[in-house]
């Protein structure tokens, strides 16, 4: 004999067990509500409502109920007529939220329910039919991963938009020297488009990365119901199919419970922001009075209230500062799902926030940069003037003394003397006399002064990926008809 | 002669670096754009305002403003004529604002902006002389400061109600027993009461760490200025007094860029959320037919779209799931400070969208939590019953031992064997005979028996702290005495 | 003329700037000493050396360093002896430390300048040569690469050894059913190989995504040098075939400061461990006494030292918590490039110890996880047994009315009062008469007692993914299939 | 009639239910496997000993044991013969691995269990009754507070001497001018000492942080034993007292699963690496070439292995990367705590390392900083120059006609128009001629080029906390007077 109650439920010999609240409440009239005898308190629909922010798929919702509905006639479970009323009231329910002239109503709890009242009190019976062989655990991960798969064409699409302005720079500025730094400290000059197109290569992997989770999440959870499948005669493959879905999910406890597609998203979001973070500091440190290597245009850029004479590269401060909110957001993600057992459990209604807001801060920084390196202007005479001092071509002296067969330690060594000489004296390495150099190293001769200039050593780079011009304009053109095949 | 070039500005012998756009927009019309020769882009504007979410922060902003201005006067920077009329148009821009009558503008930024501007239009002048001696830096840093020093007071009772309501079911529920678990394994019983209490505890130390987090952060920045300070003669230990302040920060550079109280605030959210987490996890569980030792009231349950028979535990649910989110943004204000360099940065504009959603989330999970506890039920019976079976006692037997002189761990020894020779013949320990007993140890009496029950189990654990009645009766009574001062 | 000194130098005119320390510390000794004035303090050894940690990759790092030693000789940098005494100076240095018998020595920092220090002793000049066209930027990034590869393959096989685990309980559970839950309630029956496909799934998932991970990291940054390419006549495609790279990256700067790599995979290992979590979180509730569902062997689990009854499922505790060590991981590594301009920065070396972590965490839990699979029974009766409460077939009433033509939400709500009869009454759905069951709808027929089977039931869900015995069967030899092909 | 089956229990009617595994594996030797019927796994045991990073702890655990022996003698239940016995083993193992001679056994799980062990083996069964009334889940806690408890006085005392640093600094630099700088900036000419006060207070911040955290753990956990309390006649204040604690906790169960402590801990870590970031992210700025404002020496420098003449500011650069680790461990902590039910876990083994990793990694930070910034020396004439551009003063400007009685808003706009007017004629504002000066306002006056100096900038700004030098010096006084105290 069972002797565990059910869930909640008063057992029959009640004692101290079974005081269940005789509180005169009205019964629920939730849709849900017919087994409840007591309606939700109100803080309890504040608190669970998640309306006000997934009302935002709202088309996703509707196109996958068209499809859903399609589907259920022409496996018999729908009339014809049936269908008809139901596309044409989902059609004006469509039409009043675009114009937003749709109240959704916060005790309706989300956007599924919202359109499904709508759609009885528009079109009767017929609209309570379309939830039969679907359940809200698989209509949400539809409409998120549809909604999902749309944002990342969207977000390729803004990655190539903003590896299209690296590549107008690059382009534009071709030929003109700046240094390359490590660890903030000048190393070798490069070539101003050098340095642009490697946040092209950045942007370049984030799309990938983006294209890939796509793919991975375009398979249709439809019909997993509420996590065990359906015995009613649904096709998933042809909802599928209309949906734009590759295919079909395999399993359906796992449909109802998987949220990796919003997780791989949003990591693909975090190193989005975080590459655009590091443009940013760039750009910072560049605006800066010690660098100058830049002018933001004014309309890109805010002033002070209290300092009249400032002026603020606001925007990538901000974007900077956004890669906190889009980590976090992928925090949240993490946590959220840690733990948790099968299959649907309402804490995955928290997962649309974060979402929602990686998206909106990736698509908005990125469309912001693109515009802002649009407007961008390099003090080329600056950047050129930083890499003669700093003995920039310190590298090339010891490849030099190794071409001569210095074995590359002792050339490294011989340089470094050399150097060290040169901040006693107050000079640059070509400031030295070929008898000065000579002390260094026996095997220098007076050519040396070629590979001592910052042109001959940004020259002499032709390494593949090196950032001498003939490389770095080859570089420049394949990106360019890279783009030209997805812009 | 200095050869680096402002900022952003248009060398003498421009070349290459000098073409500012002449791009024939109008000049900057914002109240800092008197340097400015080209308007703010709109897409700048939309990306760089803060006012959609920092408007939340208007009555602090005014509150500032009031003090400010009266320490103006009294240091004779205001006439009392001027500041009569500031603070009749704060007044009326205050009441238009309750009223939702005032119309915040996206192009004025931030909440400061809007109210100076709408101040300025109101009483001319004088609105103007307003910002004399303070930044938006040293503003933002007090309003929020104010923020959160409320936000830290009604944490504090929000948290005190929590624990009152699991005082509130400590009480009733005294005396009434449950399996206490460790490894989610039954391991000793306990008195439900203890089991609340231990909820008390932590809600306890949640609170003293948000009044330390005040204590730290109640010292008014408002002086600092931009960031070093004004030459105008103001008196900032005036203001800190007027607004509440225990005194005023100690150097300007660091108050600018500060924003420790804010971590620290959502660090103690994070940690109150953290147990709200555990807390409902327990619900959920208790909840499951499995366990069946609670009833969530059906106000505070939904229901499910597919399944007629189901009744969910959705509020726990949701509030175990928002942990993520506000660890999420503990984990967005650490990334936002990492690696900025004194002392304002416009980085610090993303510091206050976690702020409110950490306010806001574990205030409403606080506040339903009292709501739910206090609609609980539970079912004393399943509880108890559940503590008769899995070798609940096996502790006290072995206390039993060492009392007997037998050492600790040749006691444990004794009854892991009794335990296994249960399992072999599906018995309790208090089903084996005096003999069975006496074959693991000879040290072993009639007297056994009573160690053996569950209530003699409970309620000799009398060490403080401990599960015995009189023990859990007193802490009780001393959670109650607490709370008495607190609420 | 330019005034800004460079860098750290004693300018000419000195003064305050000037005093460079006469510590009378003897000069640097290290390989990249030339240029240093004084020794490195040994506090600063101790901080900055990574060569506690990363001697761990110096397998890795000798490959790529024959490689990169055969490419000089085919590109005439190095003579054939001189590739012969490094082939065979490296050879002994691994066979040195294989053994144990190598000295890593903390003041030589990393293993690349031990492994290279050795080299030189042991060989001579030939050994100095070694270090041309190459720098320790772009050697890190191709060990860590070259490691992470392998892992990547690692890991592809432990997640189809774990994904076997599931498949072979699925096949051995066949048919068995369990209650299927939403919310930690009783849903729908399922079967309990459904469930343990679910699994399947997830780290089916995970697979593809670490074998994406893999592809997009395989390209060799070998040849980019500092950060700027070099002028000595390197191959790099050569390299990078020896090297079983799938070509080489296109941007030297991008090279030298990427760890996208590392951050996807550890993105990778964080969704790994937390699917890891939710599996755990299972075994534990199902050890539990309530649910009783599983029996872990003994040999898995581990006992209390103060309760004798005690036997705890510590493995799946402890790979539930160390879901928070990848997650850190992940955040650490997230931190640690935000806002980092390009192109190396000494951070970056921190990047290695959550790599390593995440590695060493994700592969131990998902090869115990696989053995504790192997050891793990179900209690099926006890399963069986509860999904015979909790009217776990009401749903299929619903579909059944849906099926006489009742509309959906109609047919909800009937269940859903008849539901609420039944707690009344203390019975299950198929208890009620026909008479009792018509009272709640006309379109209930005798036939209502076959959907109300948990049998019928689970048999009943043929859709595509769904639970019946037929799809789960399919489902469970597909699995087998694949496996086939990868294990 | 109970029919749910103990844990792991073989019940009586076994069916399918039943096979436990009669593997012939030996049975467990474990200090608790009486109840086991077979040995653990070597992957369990190498997956679940702690020994590795918890042996750490020995001296706190064998310091906590020797206070509970006492107590446990003072109660009579220990005698006087077998206390001493137990001091002497206690001594005698804490003599052993002070030396590095004693043998941590991965078999044995734990430090406390490795401890308990060797006493047993050294002294008999007195050892095997040290383990009354207390279990190892209150034992850890107590350790673990115990550590964490000097963790705090150390840092406490490391971060005092970080602001030492700052202040020594300060003090020596004291009058030296640099620009102030908001959104990298340059903002208003500040004192050098003002800038490194800044950090000061910050670093203050942290050590008040701590030492409320070191407050808030000063509870002995100590007896709440497995996690209800105990029976056997302990005297819980008696032993919190010899261990130096404030008192003792007030619930068993929150003792047993609290790990709060922790959290704060780390929680505190976490803000001081970001402070750390911050002062890090500057001095490698100033180290750059392009602002040359600071030497760090030699000695706290590296060299590259490819570029001869690079001096990096690897100190700086690693403490800023490091500041992710902790953060990651915070979040390690945070994800470790979420949803765990009460009361002890085995999760909770895993809050250890990120502990460890947070107190090394901060502790060492901490302290090569002091000492870095001990070798630090500012270019005090490059940081002057580098205010004499910008138009630092004009925000004096816009004081100076605010006491004309300009309104604030219109002087702003004033300024912004002869800044403008600077950057077309390329001159700074003192360089503009009264007759232009007036052009902007006729409230300007002769004495307008008094304000317009840096020094008398800086000397204006007399505010509390202001950047004026008669203030900075009272700044530095009280600095120095606090730590005097502290120090």
């Amino acid at each position: 004999m069972i002797t565990t109650p059910s869930n909640g439920a008063t057992p029959r010999s009640a004692g101290q067990d079974s005081a269940e609240s005789q509180s005169g409440q009205p019964q629920s009239q939730k849709l849900w509500g017919g087994r409840f005898a007591e309606a939700t308190a109100s803080s309890v629909e504040a608190f669970t409502a998640s309306i006000h922010y997934d009302s935002r798929l709202y088309k996703y919702d509707i196109e996958g109920s068209r499809a859903h509905a399609a589907m259920l006639q022409r496996q018999g479970v729908l009339s014809a007529d049936e269908l008809s009323a139901i596309l044409i009231g989902l059609g004006a329910i469509e039409e009043e939220i675009d114009k937003g002239e749709f109240t959704f109503r916060q005790e309706l709890e989300d956007v599924h329910m919202n359109i499904e009242k709508a759609l009885v009190e528009k079109i009767g019976p017929a609209g309570a039919k379309l939830h039969s062989g679907r359940s809200r655990n698989d209509q949400i991960a539809v409409d998120l991963k549809m909604y999902l798969r749309d944002e990342c064409d969207r977000f390729a699409h803004l990655l190539a938009e903003t590896q299209k302005a690296c590549v107008v720079l690059a382009r534009e500025y071709l030929g003109k020297i700046m240094p390359g730094y490590t660890h903030m400290q000048r190393a070798q000059p490069v070539l101003i488009s050098h340095h642009m197109l490697a946040y092209y290569e950045m942007f370049g992997r984030d799309r990938e990365r983006i294209l890939d989770c796509r793919k991975r999440m375009n398979l249709s959870p439809l019909g997993g119901a509420a996590m065990a499948g359906t015995g009613l005669p649904i096709n998933r493959q042809d909802v599928a199919e209309a949906l734009g879905f590759d295919g079909v999910t395999r399993n359906s406890m796992d449909s109802s419970g998987d949220r990796d597609f919003a997780i791989e998203f949003v990591s693909c979001c975090a190193l989005i922001q975080n590459h655009l973070s590091r443009l940013s500091e760039e750009l910072v440190l560049w605006s800066s009075q010690e660098f100058s290597f830049v002018i933001i245009a004014d309309t890109f850029c805010t002033g002070s209230s209290i300092m009249p004479q400032k002026k603020n590269p606001d925007i990538p401060e901000i974007i900077r500062g956004k890669s906190g909110r889009v980590t976090g957001s992928l925090m949240t993600l993490l946590t959220l799902m840690k733990g948790l057992p099968m299959t649907y459990n309402r804490d995955l209604q928290e997962d649309k926030e974060p979402v929602f807001d990686a998206v909106d801060t990736v698509s908005a920084s990125l469309a912001i940069m693109s515009e802002l390196l649009g407007n961008l202007q390099f003090n080329t005479e600056t950047m050129d003037r930083a890499t003669r001092t700093g003995f920039m071509t310190a590298t090339d002296l010891a490849d030099y003394l190794v071409m001569k067969n210095v074995p590359f330690r002792e050339a490294h060594g011989i340089v470094g003397r050399a150097v060290a000489a040169c901040l006693e004296k107050g000079c640059e390495l070509e400031d030295l006399s070929i008898a000065e150099l000579q002390q260094f190293s026996a095997a220098i001769d007076e050519d040396v002064y070629e590979v001592l200039t910052v042109e001959g050593s940004v020259n002499s780079r032709v390494s593949q990926g090196g950032t001498a011009t003939i490389r770095v304009e080859e570089a420049v053109t394949e990106a360019e008809n890279q783009l030209k095949r997805v812009l």
